[in-house]
């Protein structure tokens, strides 16, 4: 069985192991396959019958010209990337990988919220250069500093990764809102589910957990269009 | 009666009202304070009934200096500044506030610990500087990021910041570990009580929410000295 990673090196720039794929057949890992160049992308997975794709489209066409596909594995989250209409139509199996980032995800949106509130990298080179030293006060800040509880995170988009961040925002006493159009019983017990429009006129801090895709055609919903 | 706030800049810089003690007598405010210099603290204090301090000691010979007082409000939450015992045998009682900064603090030590996880400014800055856009992958990242969940925050002080601080690791997915002599049902739903010995082996981050003065007891205590 021949097997073909199209865009290995994000995953595994060096510190992951491809030897458990190597030990169900040939192996080829290419680091980076051009996205736009679907010539290249036919060329490359040829008569395997096992791709993996990080971010590199599997479009109609090239579904339709690698005749032994049997299986597309993405190496993420997402696989919009995929045209999974004509993977059906050959019965061809698409897979991805649903939760590895949840946690990370969630953990890098408060992140980013934080740095916003705090300013923490800034605050330390200035005070490593000397200018907290230099106040006569105990007391020292260079930004204003926003503090979270009893504040409004509205999330777009509440799946697994949406409610992980909602969780870790009502950790930090925030008042969470979201907006999906499937809604979890495991969501209502993080969040309020609230519409669209009140998402963006009742939050302090907006939250995007959905895709492109997804965003478009709730705003389309929303909106009556 | 006579009100003297002795350092009331770095609680209200310019955002806040003294109106409210105003009404109840004739306030005198200070910014400053110098905090060696028990003379002019003595002084300044006079006859005043009341006096609020932040970060200014309150020491015995203050207390038996000035005849006239009849309370201390520390405008923090810390009072190892005021000689507690000085003030009882005086019959002064000493006021603190206890829970202003609960969640600002906790939050304000998860963005401590997201910042050593992620340098979100010094990649902003980074990726300013193109330096995600020259290079070939859609990933970028300029540290090694290091994912919370799953490893183990121990806390040392497990009182109102520590547990706020705790509820917030546990909701980035951390086992939470806790070390104080004085265990409490809420904090048992947060956290696993342990000794400090064990606090300082198992984690993978430690957070000091104690103060000093507990912190030496406590290890002092844990050490058998």
């Amino acid at each position: 069985m021949k097997i073909v990673v199209l865009d290995g090196y994000t995953l595994n720039p060096g510190d992951l192991s491809w030897e458990g794929l190597k030990s169900l057949g040939e192996l080829t890992v290419y680091d980076r396959t051009p996205v736009n160049e679907n010539q290249i992308i036919i060329n490359r997975i040829g008569d395997a019958e096992v791709v993996f794709v990080n971010k590199t489209p599997i479009r109609r066409e090239t579904i339709e010209s690698c005749s032994k596909l049997k299986f597309i594995g993405v190496l993420a989250t997402g696989y919009n990337t995929i045209d999974i209409t004509a993977a059906k139509e050959k019965g061809i199996p698409v897979s991805n990988v649903p939760s590895y980032g949840t946690m990370a995800v969630g953990q890098f949106a408060i992140a980013l919220l934080l740095e916003i509130c705090h300013h923490i990298g800034h605050h330390n080179e200035s005070v490593h250069q000397g200018n907290w030293e230099s106040k006569p006060d105990y007391s020292y800040w260079d930004y204003p500093l926003i503090e979270l509880a009893d504040k409004t995170m509205g999330i777009i988009g509440f799946g697994r990764i949406g409610q992980q961040t909602g969780k870790i925002a009502k950790a930090l006493g925030m008042k969470v809102i979201a907006f999906d159009t499937n809604i979890t019983e495991p969501g209502k017990e993080i969040a309020e589910y609230v519409s669209l429009d009140n998402v963006l006129s009742k939050s302090d801090v907006i939250s995007l957990h959905c895709s492109p895709i997804q965003k478009e055609l709730s705003i389309k919903k929303a909106s009556g269009k």
